[in-house]
């Protein structure tokens, strides 16, 4: 499995008074980057959570910023599934603007099931496992 | 009636690269201002939507702005409920910051029903433009 | 001139508990369309700011709301400065996904210095002018 | 040194189509938390930046989520100090509703001089870090 690239362009309104990104910004890339992610493996997950009301809410998610980002910087996000354990993906994801490192981080996502009012996080199914990690040469044994 | 007043700090995430707010939080304190107004006079929206599956989506909002404001700058929105049409609410808000005017502006909102998937505006009962418009005196007919 | 098109993908996190587009994110996406179509005209904001201190900020925005935005939506916005005054832009948004009507709304900005701590309103320069109402056959008199 | 308590009320532009809070903004929160920490120290974060452009930008940030926040829901956030070693803060923050457990995080700052165009991180001066760790009782040695 080869990581996911996701483009955009830094916007006037992520910028804050300092001149730099507004640092809860990452964290709303990654969420757009592991979107992304899922849509490229055959998982739109606007589908899966019309369909099935499955959906992909956070147990975890941390940043470390390595340079900062300015107002019109074209920036792409490299993301991959890490891991894939009984009901959670462990998804990184590493920023660069250019050959220049920016940030990276990773976020611990539940395969959830919305159907009953109540979120419960639910087995990982097989075929939503093999979408990820299909290639038994690289796939990780946990 | 009388306005509701609603207050908030700017926060950090608020400015932008000029050092002053962006824009469109303007509308979200709008939206803000405007569910403190419908809690203070009876109607909190999280319940109506909850337990009725009534919302209040827009139809339309403006704002001009007179004034920038600034990172930790202490505000104020005086808004009030300015006509109740069958199924729509216009409403005007004030932003002030002591005793300079800031902005102003209105949302034109409609009483929607969402329990059937598809958002349906509908008629807003009585007793709903009673709690705005309870007092003959300054009751506007339509 | 020619209406500019900018093209996005309805985020996540635009959406709210309705499971439609939070409102104020159109002003958002007015502002992102905004900078598009000055990039388009050969002015990027972010280069005006940080070589000239010069910005765009708002005097007033409206927008009406058609039809309502979901998750991972393919929207375009359609955006022309429609008329260039001593100091002012007044720009048109037309919101629309596939032939569907979404929403429409306009920006009135102020062409402003930001170089003296206090932003204040000049002239727009006549290169500027020229850069967006350069062919003399559609060019509006003011 | 105790904790600092930082309430708020969850807006409706905070949740996402699942009905639950949309990740980012707990980031937001622990952002608003930590200013408001500093001013409670004596040290407010608008005044720092404007007068001596001096900030506090981030180098790491993690959260851990451990139940989901909703509309108009009542929030508070319990932020302190952990640390401080030599250019740098490290700031534990604790959500709560009523006695539920909703998350927790932190954040690592830098002490970071703006003055000249490149933001720089400088020694933490002995001045702040009695603000925070003034009383030798409670005072982690580094």
């Amino acid at each position: 499995m080869k990581p996911v690239k996701y483009q955009f362009l830094v916007n006037w309104g992520d910028t804050d008074a300092a001149g730099i990104v507004y640092y809860p910004n990452y964290y709303k890339w990654m969420d757009q980057a592991s979107h992304h992610l899922f849509s490229i493996h055959g998982y739109k997950v606007s589908e899966l959570f019309k369909n099935e009301k499955m959906g992909l809410p956070l147990l975890e998610a941390k940043c470390q910023f390595k340079s900062p980002l300015f107002f019109e910087d074209e920036v792409y996000v490299l993301s991959i599934v890490k891991e894939i354990r009984n009901k959670v993906f462990i998804i990184e994801h590493e920023f660069k603007k250019g050959d220049i490192e920016i940030a990276n981080g990773y976020e611990i996502r539940a395969w959830t099931d919305f159907s009953n009012g109540k979120p419960k996080a639910v087995s990982i199914p097989e075929v939503v496992r093999l979408a990820f990690f299909g290639d038994e040469s690289d796939r990780k044994i946990i």
